[in-house]
Parts: structure tokens; C-alpha cells; sequence
């Protein structure tokens, strides 16, 4: 009966065997990295070397400690320079040991009750942020990822106009429509979905060759809108866009919006990182005019996954618009202040504490700490950028695009010697199209490097790589130099027939 | 420039520290418990003693030591066997284990790419709880808690009758009608809200003494909103309501389901557990027959928190529901199988790594572990309740209700010394409802023990004590006794003017 439970006199083994294999195997950043980025399986392949299956009974402490180090060896390792595949690295150490702090403590952030640290760390957080997107007032919440706080953006919004939406529903609010540009982050599309807005409400407005909202056509949209008897609600500008890391011009567009009382959101769940330093905080100007604003520190920062905030202007509102007061949990008879039980301006009920890690990284590093960390990723992103300007078989998608006026993504086509020097025919994109897959094949193959591709169709890109920057672990000059270099071993001899 | 950044001499020397304080401070269940649930302070009190504030420069090692400790020191324990206020407890050590190993491992779980091994846990897992809900086909995804998990059901639901709300919204969807009993969780007034269903489109169904949906007024209140000209689609039925505990009859919930064509969901958030033992699985029988199910294994087995699942019997429609194919993340054209790839099923982007912990604590414990951990529990369900029957003082909400019938949630009230004998007038009742708030200040005040109260307005009950049992730490008659006689220490002398 009392069996596969734990004794209290080896208790704490478990633990003690993950922090000497993190160690171990150099998985914390600041360390030398580990030699592979990764080690590559296909699915079946791993399926029949991995025991997957659940038995009656239990197995050893022995063959547990040997699956974790089966992880650890076929896992991506993200704390690695080389791993350049997605807007996030690896995990600052403070940061997860904070992780690790909050995972022990077990609990969740809806009431002060229970998480009585944590909710007065998250306060903090928030009421730090809003001061650097220069609002005197406002609220804000973790969310479970940038997709998810961005979708707050929209009910509240919705609310704001329309407060009876809450009981009646949508069904006498036609066509409700958000503005979004063509480079915004994919979850607009989910969210008018989910919301019951439906996706062909959404506006998508053209950018400029950077991949800017351009802001007279957002003007001239919602004019055409409004003459289709649509009715406009929100603008949903994005600080930092997935592919090409651009930051829409927020001043323009609040003006805009101001003007026809629509609801500003910025999703800066990439580029929101950049208000940690004081030289690129203008390349947010105009934020300060935003309704709601989304913000991931787990990608550039470094703050363990997960952790993103929504935040808004409007005090009071988020509560208000999402409460639903179950006596069960947020009972107004405490003997304390309930108005530190945060939990009911979710939509979630229990809450992963996320806050927390942040600050603690945060009051570590202070604010300067954070802006060198952005500040280094800068010059990274200017060095190899011009080292493949003049670098044969780089083309940067954007050559004349100012590295100083948008997010370190830095995108380019790698153009094998094959394809050097011949006319660039459609059949030669069409070819060159080809190129991305047949090269990140090779790349997860060696396990050497990581960066991912795509095309961008309404730009008429064919697949090209983006190569992007983060501040953990802390990259180099010799880092940039390698990648370049390993693109040349694993790609230059592509022939794509 | 490089201040305030990791040296590679004294990586992990963070991460030492954390497991050290872990183990000193007894957090790891299985150890004997800290003294101390909790040491109450007034958020006020808390803000004077912490320095909240974050400045320019960053602090020392040891001050961010200084900071964890006192984390630890003012946290709840819910380690203890006496925090029996949630329907969550302390992290098993396992699971807590490989929490650790997922955050050093710092990855999201939208692609095989980036999280190959995580990948197909989740997906072992999700075959598994399928097999346990006798579907033999489906599909399931993590979400962050149970309260998204069960609003998954409702977008899934509405596109499988209507799949041009995807496009259209639900501007031409009139009155789409949801039922849910009264004593179900408050997640579909907010899911109502946002998803533009509206609450007003929520039928709340009587439930019996017990707290179960009754049948016949279910199949009454779809034939009356019908009469109405409203549009039934979704059931609610929930195994193991949050206060009462009590599993809603899910045989014929299911074919009134069936007879009208609704789509049957059933939050198993907290019930769901009792799949796990051959002798409680038949509390949720009919659950063969619904078209989708919530599980938190983080409740009741102990699963570190956050762990979710989302279960749906009809295969591919979840991702046909919710893809929005960004193709720079889900590529068509990678070298490996992408059908692995299972990020657009969710509304999520990033999506933190959830179900490997789950697996390996069932692969260590094994089905038969598991068993034997909810076994336990209702051991000293039933225990507990023979003793307050017999106790002066103890009243259950629900004396005649059969402990093997419900999940373990014991209702009661406590009377203190100058209430007991009394006539039991509308005067005695509302002095009684405040009897609860004064002990749960002192439970508070003194740290021994956290139980949490709610009143039942819609069953016309005042506030009452709701005492859940879970399974770590492993729980004993003899914490059971200390239980009873310290409500009777806290609280026998409370006098209500
Ligand atoms: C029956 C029920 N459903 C759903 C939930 C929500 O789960 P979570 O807190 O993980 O969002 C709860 C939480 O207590 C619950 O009791
Ligand atoms: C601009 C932008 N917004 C939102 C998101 C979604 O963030 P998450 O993956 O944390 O949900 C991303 C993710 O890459 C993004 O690039």
C-alpha cells in the first residue's frame, strides 16, 4: 500500500540528481556550452528507442534518473548560442532558480491567500512596467504566453464599447472589426475566432518593405470599412514582428485611433524588451497613447518560459470585465484586503506564478543590467549583418533596413555556389525556395546550429532564414563568425536540381 | 559592460542554493512537514518588509539569496499535510523533479523541432487518458489549467455544428445555448462572456441535495429553450464539483445529449482522478460517450502545477478548429513528419512543457501507484467524516451522502461552544455564517492549519467549512485528528454578538 511513495530519509534524491545533471551536462548558461545544439531523431526513430508506455507498475529510482538523462541528451538545448531557431534562448540562471523556488512552493496566483508573495511580487512587476510605457495608471497579469495575453486585449476592448456584450453575446453586434497588419503575430486570427468575431472581420492592413504597418492605409481602411458599414473597434500594432522584427509606427497610429475612437493594443511580446534600454525605448514612442499592451520577457531576456503580461490603461477594467465573483474563492468576507485576490480579473483560475522569476532577475540585474544585456544583442545584430553584407552566398533580405530601427531578427537567404552568379530568373527563386529546407535538414542532422526559415508570401519572399538574437546565453562576435562560417560547411555545396 | 552577468566559474551556485533551501526547509513532500502553514502577514505589513522596488543597479549574491529565503519563510506551505484549503497540495517529488529538468531545458512545446522528446510524451499521455476514458480514438493537448481546458470545449463544440463561425463569428449565431448545473465551476460565465456566447445564453440546471445535475430538469430546460426559439448545444457535466464534490450522472446526462444532438463536455478537473482507481471509475461512467473531457492531474495526484488536459473524442477536429497554419512556424516543408508538430491545435503560441512531469510520475508510480494514492485518500475521507458525525461541534452539510460516491471534499460547519443546543432559529443561522470568517481569521493569524469557506446561496446555505483531501503529502487519521481538534482549539470559544 505504502509502496512507490517516497521515505522520508532519501527525500530530496530526485532533486539533488536534476541539479548535478543540469550541471553536468552545462545546461545553465554561463557555462561552457554544451558541444550539440541538438541530436536529431526522427519521431518513429525515438518512438521505438524510448520506453513511452505506462505499466501497472512502477520502475526503479535508477531507470527514472536514466529517463531524465535521456531528455537532456535528445533534447533541444536552448542555453546554447547556437540555438538561434525562435525568439527565446535559454534560461537565465536567477531566473530558474526562481522557477525552481515557485515549482517547490506549488501554488497558484488567484488569491492573496494563498500567494501572498507572489501576488505583491506581480504588482510590482506591473506597476514597474507601466511606469516604462510612461502610464500613470493601469493594470496588469500574466498570461500563459504572448498569444494568450494578446487575446486579453480584445474581450476588454469589446467590453469597453459594448459592456453588454458580456450577457447578451455578439449576436446583435455585427461586424466588429480589428485592423492588423500583414506582419502581425498569427494569433489575431485565432483570437476573432475563438472570440466570436470571425476571421473575416479582421483588416489586414499592408506594410512597407521593413514590414511596418503603413499608417495611411490603416486610415484609409477603416474609412472603407466604416462606408461597408462595418464598425472598426480595434488596432492591434505590433512592436517587433515575428519574421522581420518590425516596429510599426505606434505615434501615427494612436493618432489614428484617437480619431476614430478605436482601442489601441500593442503586441510587443518580442519588441517589448527593447523599453529595458534607454537608446531604443523611442522605437516604442507613441505606447504611452496605447490602450493595452502584450509583453513576453522569456524571449529576448531571458526569463524562464513561461512569462508574459498583458497590460492596459484603464484601471479597474480588466476586473470588471472579467469577473464572474464565485463565492467559493473570492469570498468579500476575509479579514484581509481582497483587493490583493487578483485572480478574478483572469480568465484562467489557477495561475502559474510567472511574475515572480522576473523580478527576482529583474532587482538582480537592476534596470542597467537588463540594457546591457539588450545593448550587447545590438551590437551582435550589427556585426553580422555586416559581415554579410560582404560575405558571398549572404543576401539580406533587407539590405538597406536600419539595424537600429527594428528587432535583432536578421533575415537573409543563404545562396549556395551552385546558384552564385546566374541570372535570377523565376526559376532561380524557385530553386533558391528550395535552398532553406534542404540546408536546415543538414543543420538538424550535424546538430551544430539552429535557425529557422520561412517564405513571407504577400511579400513575394521565397523561403529565406531568420537568424535571431537573444541575451541568454550572452553571445559574441566569435559566436556571430561561427555561424556564418557553419553555414558555409553545411550549405555551400546544395545543388537543387 | 559585463557586470552583473553569469561567470562561467560559479554557474549553478543560484541553483545549489535552491535546492539546499528546498531541503532545509522541508518543502520536498515525503519529509516531515514544515511547522508552519503559514505565517500570515497583512499585504500592508508585507510591502513595509520587503523592498519591492527595483533599481538602477542590481544586488548581490547574497541578497538574492536573502530574497528566496524569504519567499520560503512567508509562503504558504502547501506541502503541508494541513493545507487543506485548495484542491491542489504539495508537488510530488517526482514531478517536481522533472519541472526542474523542463525549465533548465527551457523550451515551448509547438514543434517536434524544438521539443522532440516533450513532443511525444505528451503524446503517450494523451493515448493513455483516452484508453482510460474507453475512446479508441481522439485527441488531447495540455492547457494552462483547467479552467482553459474546459473552454477549448466550447469554440470545438460550436465549429463542429457550425464551421463558418470560424469565418463569420457569431453575429448570425443567435442564442446558442449552453447548460451547466448550478454547483458547476464559474469558468463558463467567463468563457460565455468571451467567447461571445453571452451569459445569458448560460441555462443553469437544478442539481439534487448532493450537488449532481438532475437528469429530467436537464432534458426540461432543453426542451424549454427550444420552446423559446433558443439553440441547445453544449452540456456541461462536471465530475467533481469544486464545493460539494459531487459527480453529475453522466449515463443519462449522455443520452439526453445523445436524443437532442448536443455536444457533451465534461469537467473532470477535479473528479477526473478517480479514472485511476478500478473501484471509483465507475462514478464517471458515460464518459465513454461524451465528446470531451478536462482533467487537472495537478489536483488531486499531486502533478506540480500547471498540468491540464483537454481531451476530445473526435480525432482531427481540434486542429482543424484552431489551425491558423502560420507557415513560419509549421512549415509544410521540413524533413521530418510534421503531423508531430502539434502547436496549431492550440489556442496557445508558446506552450510551456507540461505533460512530461505527468508522465514520468505515472511511469514511476505505475497505474497500480496511482491507485493506491487515491485509495488513500478516500481512507481518510471516510474517516474524517465518522468522526465528525460522532464529534460534537462538526455538523456535514450532507450527512446522509455517501462518501464513496463523491470526490473527497468534506462539507461542514463548525458551531462553537455558544451556538451548540440552541434553537436553530434564522437568527442562530445568520450568527452561525459568521462563525467560519472569525475561524478562518484565527486559522490565519495562528499559521497550524488552512481550510477555506463558502456560503451555497442557491442551496440556501451559510457559510460552511469545504476540507479537501489530496494526495501528497500522504495524508493519516492521525492528520486527520490533529484537524478536528485543532478547529475545536481555533474555534470552540468564538462567540457572535
Ligand atoms: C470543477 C472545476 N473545474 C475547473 C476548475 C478550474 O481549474 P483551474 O483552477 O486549473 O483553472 C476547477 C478549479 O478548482 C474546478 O474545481
Ligand atoms: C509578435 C508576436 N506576438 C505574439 C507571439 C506569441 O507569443 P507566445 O508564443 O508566447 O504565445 C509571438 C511569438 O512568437 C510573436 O512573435
Amino acid at each position: 500500500d505504502g509502496k512507490n511513495l517516497p521515505k522520508p530519509s532519501t527525500a530530496g534524491k530526485y532533486l539533488r540528481e536534476v541539479l548535478h545533471m543540469v550541471i553536468n551536462k552545462r545546461l545553465v548558461t554561463g557555462m561552457i556550452p554544451p558541444d550539440h545544439v541538438l541530436r536529431f531523431r526522427h519521431p518513429q526513430q525515438l518512438e521505438e528507442e524510448l520506453d513511452l508506455s505506462i505499466g501497472e507498475s512502477g520502475i526503479s529510482k535508477a531507470e527514472v534518473v536514466k529517463t531524465m538523462k535521456h531528455v537532456i541528451d535528445y533534447s533541444v538545448k536552448t542555453c546554447s548560442p547556437f540555438m538561434r531557431n525562435q525568439l527565446y534562448g535559454g534560461a537565465d540562471e536567477i531566473g530558474l532558480a526562481a522557477s525552481w523556488l515557485t515549482d517547490a512552493l506549488n501554488t497558484n496566483q488567484h488569491t492573496y491567500e494563498v500567494a501572498p508573495l507572489f501576488i505583491l511580487y506581480e504588482r510590482a512587476v506591473v506597476k514597474k512596467v507601466l511606469t516604462l510605457l510612461g502610464w500613470d495608471a493601469g493594470d496588469g497579469i500574466t498570461a500563459p504566453g504572448g498569444a494568450m495575453a494578446n487575446m486579453y486585449a480584445l474581450p476588454l476592448a469589446r467590453y469597453k464599447f459594448f459592456p453588454d456584450v458580456k450577457e447578451k453575446g455578439m449576436a446583435h453586434l455585427k461586424s466588429l472589426t480589428i485592423f492588423t497588419s500583414q506582419d502581425s503575430h498569427y494569433f489575431v486570427w485565432k483570437a476573432a475566432h475563438w472570440l466570436g468575431l470571425g476571421t473575416e472581420n479582421i483588416v489586414e492592413v499592408k506594410t512597407d518593405k521593413g514590414g511596418r504597418m503603413i499608417p495611411s492605409v490603416l486610415e484609409e481602411e477603416i474609412r472603407e470599412a466604416k462606408r461597408k458599414g462595418k464598425r472598426p473597434f480595434l488596432v492591434n500594432a505590433t512592436s517587433g514582428t515575428t519574421v522581420l522584427g518590425a516596429m510599426d509606427p505606434l505615434e501615427p497610429i494612436s493618432e489614428i485611433c484617437q480619431s476614430h475612437d478605436l482601442w489601441l493594443h500593442v503586441d510587443g511580446a518580442w519588441g517589448g524588451s527593447l523599453l529595458m534600454s534607454e537608446k531604443r525605448r523611442h522605437l516604442l514612442k507613441g505606447v504611452e497613447a496605447a490602450d493595452s499592451f502584450t509583453w513576453n520577457p522569456y524571449k529576448m531576456l531571458g526569463v524562464p518560459i513561461q512569462c508574459s503580461f498583458f497590460l492596459t490603461r484603464h484601471q479597474g477594467l480588466l476586473l470588471e470585465c472579467n469577473a464572474a465573483s464565485a463565492t467559493y474563492l473570492f469570498q468579500k468576507d476575509k479579514f484581509y484586503d481582497v483587493s490583493y485576490d487578483t485572480g478574478d480579473k483572469s480568465i484562467q483560475c489557477g495561475r502559474k506564478v510567472d511574475a515572480f522569476k522576473f523580478w527576482l532577475m529583474w532587482k538582480a540585474h537592476g534596470d542597467r543590467g537588463f540594457q546591457n544585456l539588450v545593448e550587447n544583442i545590438f551590437h551582435c545584430a550589427r556585426y553580422i549583418r555586416e559581415r554579410m553584407s560582404d560575405r558571398e552566398g549572404f543576401r539580406l533580405v533587407n539590405p538597406e533596413g536600419n539595424v537600429e530601427e527594428h528587432c535583432p531578427n536578421i533575415c537573409f537567404w543563404y545562396i549556395p555556389s551552385s546558384l552564385r552568379g546566374l541570372e535570377e530568373t523565376p526559376d532561380w527563386f524557385s530553386r533558391l525556395h528550395k535552398v532553406a529546407p534542404e540546408l536546415k535538414r543538414r543543420m538538424l542532422t550535424k546538430g551544430s546550429l539552429m535557425v529557422s526559415y520561412q517564405p513571407l508570401p504577400h511579400k513575394g519572399l521565397v523561403n529565406f532564414f531568420r537568424l535571431t538574437l537573444t541575451s541568454t546565453p550572452r553571445l559574441t562576435h566569435e559566436h556571430m563568425d561561427f555561424i556564418l562560417d557553419e553555414f558555409d560547411a553545411l550549405g555551400s555545396d546544395i545543388q537543387i536540381s
